[in-house]
């Protein structure tokens, strides 16, 4: 985009003596102004009402300011983000929302609202107010989605399946049961996520550009107007400080690497060599020359969009680490310029993986087979030994080791362990055999047995029941909690506008 | 270092047909085995305790197992780790250990205590040990800084200095109110680290594979027993997960961003133009070829630090993105592979931060000169326009920039600035003058004055000194629960041994 | 944006029995068709028009279909990108643009041109056009900044000031021999991205979806006809691959590094403190508050923008890292999705630094005093002791330590060095006097005549030029092959059409 | 490790007062000085030996002083790295070794060997030397590597597998196909490599502290005695600068993400569901609790090891980005900290590569097997009609696909496609039959015959042997090259030595 140098104008201050290079303008100011300016149009109207409220406590305006302030605000509202026009000659959303204003109501009323304050703190603030809305809706969407993968725990905690490690056969668990596993992952996900709400929950109004200022202003009460806890006490800390932020993106990052292991497992599975998934063809891409195919191109974006988000922290951090802890264009706005997107980011990336776990169905039968295949029931052969036999689990191990590896060689599965063999392994181990009838044999190896043998946090039906309950129960904890803080940021809105309103009454 | 051929005796299991290959051990397994074999070797011992223990209570061992046991893991923790002659070809430390223990007490007994569980669990739990010891002595530094820099900044909170915003002078500060305002941003990063011990305070132990046990143990036992508040409920993600410890690694990214903006703030003030900060002679570095230099290589040191824990974190996330849900190798060990080097690291930056905040020392005199510089206090003259000349707080902005600009084009410095010049810029800008006297322009042009007025967090004494009180209350409450923590883990080392004690006699 | 229901028809093949989620449609699908969908138009029109050129030389198409696809290509070419209405049920861009052909020239034509290719090579071709279009303009923009550097060093190759290491005084240099010194690195970054172009110019047309195809193609010339040096030979490696795009990607990340320090090396001098150089108003900010402010941002924004490129270049190789070695929408799409963006961010920043570099004036006086100050000249002082009184340099260096160290402490300034302090210290250090005179080691005091002597690479003038002259013959050197490769793309484009021309004629 | 306050003498240089604190020297100092002393020794060695013998010849130096320097020289190598008590207080490995020199020489002479250099022209040197070194070994090894992939394709030409893109079946191809793909994808990670030399093959050394020196010294002379092809003009370049190494870090992320790559497709063909692969148990690991297990650990190392490749290069570019354009700590020791250790690694990745490489058996029944399964050669029936039927390709696809999903809607595989089938599905999609013979069928469907017509590239064995005969040019071409550059760094060891007792005779 082309910069009109007919807007070119006088300098922003008397300070500078020339206007901004069109390069500037075009390259760097033009680009932040038009992100986001909708979002930023409304922020900035909340901060000057609350503003304009504390200023008229403090009996810092005069009257008949205060009154046409109140009611500019208000037309200017009411009449949306569009009715500023941009001009990056005028550096930022703030400065062009200042600029609409004193031609609206004129620079003496106009001019007096940014006494006791600087672009600095409010900057900041609205760094704050556009991470916790963005905040609490992600939040909102995980909570949605844990419910899911709770009620889907459920209804296939008897699907039994064979777990892996290493990507190979280890011990037979259920669908239900992974479902509940990602469950948990996911609830400490968003306890981060929650919990870095609190960084962000104290207001740097007053602040100023740096050392406050001399003005009688009350912090608490724009703090509160804005629908904050407390305030940012220390005013340097409160402009040189994006921590809050970077927590979020922090708890963003193993977010988006929760999902991307969900993912990467359903990605092996739904290949036709696992086969244990099936997803509509609505979720699926296809190819423009092979006919057949039917590709897991939403896995493979949750992946790669994954890798992204590690990325934008990188480079979150990487802007901030040399900075000089105060105000700066690195500290505090390159740092957290993809904040924004990181949270599009991963609202759409949990929109997704949502989609996918509501529609996908596991292959019951593939999944079972397997879990009778590849001796994955073993272990609970070498238990019963253990339990039934008084020889050491060390020892087990080693029969049943040898036992797999003859039958192994000998091309057998593992419903072909017999006695003779166990007791051929045994007496080469620990020189003794041990007589395990072909039905205790067979009991072992029964991966419906395996599963509903394993109690205490491990996949039978009753102990992924029980935790789900408790998933349950956090769940609608937090649930509550972010449903207060979003009602908080709403009546915040509604309470600010009613203010203006009695202000310019 | 060459591995011998001749250590090679039979595989680890009958399972395995042939011996693993010397590339495969001198080049992976022997570098995880010996790097931090001490402390893992105190680990497994607790670990082994704790689950002799449960196992006895729940009558899972023959008594004289359980006796023999015990002995053996005392004896064996007496002779220290060195008594474990480390072999590569035995996999890992885990192994090992367990090798000698049946070398010392014999197959029978100890291969019984490898019932009911896993090295994934294992592995899980050391992990957890390991980082909670870590995280406690790491808080414990923050903490002895933290005291240092209120100290300090009580001691100079009458030290004026400009203070910068983009690195130009904006408005005056304290040396005290700088130092206060990096203890607030130390403040949130021990907050984070004390948060993520909530995360690595439950016991994956009983999680065996991945899918749990049908042994009759009780979880809760071992994990009480190794100083756990709770169990690690689902058994997969019990071994599947190592986000606790990712979010360890962020809080310290976030910490290493910190002192490496503290470092940059000294290394700006420690140059020759700046002469801000005297550091001693006993923490800088010199030059081999020119005989003047003095030169801040600690500073540099921290900065460039702080980069290689972004990068280890990039690491670790950037490992585990793709891993399935499950344990493996890239999930679980590679993953985490550089966490104890990032503790380490940030252990010692934080030693050399807290050295050279206390030997730093400001220079009062020339602080205090470039605060009257450079114009640092004009905000105060417009603010004063605004109090006592009834003009929006835009056009007196305006009105000093005018002057400034006026001032600058003449060479004039700030103590220069007289009613004549600030009533030419007034009637410029609008329209009438304002006859402010000489002495009302000079107070607001004394940055002492300018301190000292700012209130409400600002860099006034009675401002930084309220905000130490609540800094120390801080510091307190955190040193509580750090020490309580501390405690719980020496108690837990403590209760173990006696528990040994007792079962082996 | 909301997808509207009422598009969906039919699934993109039979194959699918339903058609796509909204949600993949809107979230995946939608971004990736709208994002430079301007340019896939035109890239994918040339690879239509190469692949036909090919198959109708191999005849392969019937002669009416060559001839009506040819026109329908003209048609549409001439038409324009907006002719194709975006449809994200229809998946990506190609689907979209071959959709497009079939409803103006019909199935039977525009379904033939799809035979012997695939979406993977169009997609690795499309790839490659793009990034060697993006790679010679930036290659163009480096070209002239280094040729103003080259003119600026020759310009102030006399303006002496400090050199710093460890941003400490260390010895005196010019401003003409920093900005040769930053063209050198500048040069090399060049030559990276210049190197980098060879492995974008093969042609993976021809290796279909990963396999090759049995029809009797000839790749060489659709290779040739897109301007392309050679073929990708192995197919499987032609679709799985993005090497080539990663290899730019670093080389701009060290691009970004380089310009980062030399934006940093600005910072610092355009503070009051150092006060070195001068840029003016109008590539400043201001503030809204202090109205003396003039802020560095267009330095700000080049330091943060280089800590996105490093972003980006780790999102990407994250994203490749664990995919299979084929083609999949995490290796191909996600991995080099901000390819484009980090193009344009380099060719934004290296726009601004030259701006930069322009305008910015050195403060010739500035320089000088400093150079005089903090004795950076006594290096020379030990070498001529070396030179003149038969002492190692080692003896002549603590020496002038111990003088330094005793002027310090006496409050003094270089230029008060003397003979008498030089003996007193050489009597302590080796026991005998040396007695320079006053002449002598003012000579060697004097950072004119420091720099005047150092030829060889060193920043006296002669040195200077010298290297300008060098670097005046890189540049042309590399002006002339990047000029090649831009006239070649633009002829592959001329030529392309007169094909088309030529063949619908 | 501590340090013992004893060793603690007089400061390294009269500049400063006092010695350097112990936490600087133990955290800072000491880590730095053990790792890898042993090579900067023999490092630090040449590059004395160099500068002695250009000293010389340029008469700066008394030639009693010449005789005893190389004597001293020759006897501390003939000694070795033990020979030099490492010492933190002195700082680094050079000023350690040059005390050493001082303790046997005497200062008079060993003092005189500093002349015209300095410690950041030498640690620039160092940077070099050893990279070179190293980047030639890594280089050798991915060579060896190349020619066994090339060995096993031609081995492997006829070894029929299924391709596939997203995970799922394409098209078949071989493992010949395969092995030849990924040698092309290192080939190219070899050039990066080998073209990175260019830019360490200039010699720093003359440039001093940054700025040169007023000695004639005649820095092509020792450049050529280090076997530097040039030296680098410009001295402050030469020790600011250190994109080189970058250079060499970059190439190496992006081969460690090709190795990731492979282990990847070899981690999903070694599970027991695809079967593609058998590595022998002497690379395998096992599970101490599951006795069936046989887990890829290596696979899994080679996968985690690649992310930290990721991350070291992250820091070091993150470490580099703010620094100033010149010497310092954080740019020139801390972003190349880990230099070494990623070479390390890269050669550990790559010797482990080799060995699964070498070890790994493909199953062929199973990989041919599938190839028929999944209705992976589909398209060549498309292909058939297009050329035999006179239909576009477009329609040719859409009728294969409505084949394609009848037959999984009916459960049969793709060896019972028949003419009814696919005459139903024409008629639905192009209104009428083709009447293709089963015959015709049966030959498309034939993996076999779909992959030897399969020529330009593709995986017939006529293409693979090709390949394999450009890919054995290539090699040889790059053994070359690289062999004559390790033959250069050995004779210049060579004749280093040999001109140092030609000196000291």
């Amino acid at each position: 985009m082309s910069i009109d140098r007919q807007l070119l104008g006088s300098p922003v201050s008397p300070r500078l003596s020339e206007p901004t290079a069109e390069e500037i303008c075009r390259l760097i100011y033009l680009p932040r102004l038009t992100k986001g300016f909708e979002k930023n149009f409304f922020f900035i109207t909340q901060i000057n009402a609350a503003h304009l409220i504390m200023l008229n406590q403090q009996h810092l305006l005069p009257a008949a300011s205060v009154k046409i302030l109140a009611r500019g605000l208000l037309d200017l509202v009411n009449d949306g983000p569009a009715a500023v026009k941009l001009d990056p000659f005028k550096e930022d959303a703030y400065l062009n929302y200042e600029s609409c204003l004193v031609d609206r109501i004129g620079m003496d009323h106009a001019g007096r609202l940014h006494m006791a304050r600087s672009r600095n703190d409010i900057l900041a603030t609205i760094d704050r107010l556009q991470a916790r809305e963005g905040l609490t809706g992600l939040i909102a969407q995980l909570l949605t989605l844990r419910r899911l993968l709770v009620q889907q725990a459920k209804q296939y905690a008897d699907a039994v399946m064979p777990g892996y490690t290493h990507l190979q056969p280890a011990q037979p668990i259920t669908y239900g049961f992974w479902l509940a596993g990602i469950e948990q992952a996911l609830a400490r996900d968003t306890e981060r996520l929650a919990a870095a709400y609190a960084h962000i929950d104290s207001c740097p109004l007053g602040a100023c550009a740096l050392a406050g200022t001399t003005f009688a202003i009350d912090r608490q009460t724009s703090a509160s107007a804005l629908g904050f806890s407390s305030v940012t006490q220390h005013t340097l800390d409160a402009v040189a400080s994006r921590d809050g932020l970077f927590e979020i993106m922090s708890a963003m990052t193993q977010l988006a690497t929760t999902w991307s292991r969900i993912a990467q497992d359903y990605f092996i599975w739904v290949t036709n060599e696992f086969n244990f998934i099936d997803f509509p063809d609505s979720v699926a891409g296809t190819s423009s020359i092979m006919p057949q195919k039917k590709n897991p191109v939403a896995l493979e974006y949750l992946k790669g969009r994954a890798a992204h988000v590690l990325g934008m922290y990188t480079a979150a951090m990487s802007a901030q680490r040399i900075t000089n802890f105060s105000h700066s264009g690195d500290a505090n706005r390159e740092s957290i310029s993809s904040f924004p997107d990181m949270l599009a980011l991963c609202a759409d990336a949990v929109e997704i993986l949502t989609l996918l776990v509501r529609t996908g169905r596991p292959n019951r039968q593939a999944m079972l087979s397997r879990a009778y295949a590849d001796f994955c029931t073993v272990t609970d052969l070498a238990d019963a030994m253990v339990k039934h036999y008084d020889i050491s689990f060390r020892e087990a191990h080693h029969i049943v080791g040898a036992v797999v590896h003859e039958a192994l060689a000998q091309g057998l599965t593992a419903d072909r362990i017999n006695t003779e063999m166990i007791d051929k392994a045994a007496q080469d181990e620990i020189g003794r055999t041990l007589g395990m009838s072909a039905q205790e044999i067979q009991a072992c190896l029964d991966p419906v047995k395996c599963v509903q043998g394993r109690l205490s946090g491990g996949p039978s039906a009753a102990s992924v029941n029980a935790m789900i309950a408790d998933s349950l129960a956090a769940i609608a904890d937090a649930a509550g909690l972010n449903q207060q803080r979003t009602d908080r940021h709403k009546d915040t809105a509604d309470t600010l506008r009613n203010a203006l309103e009695q202000l310019s009454a």
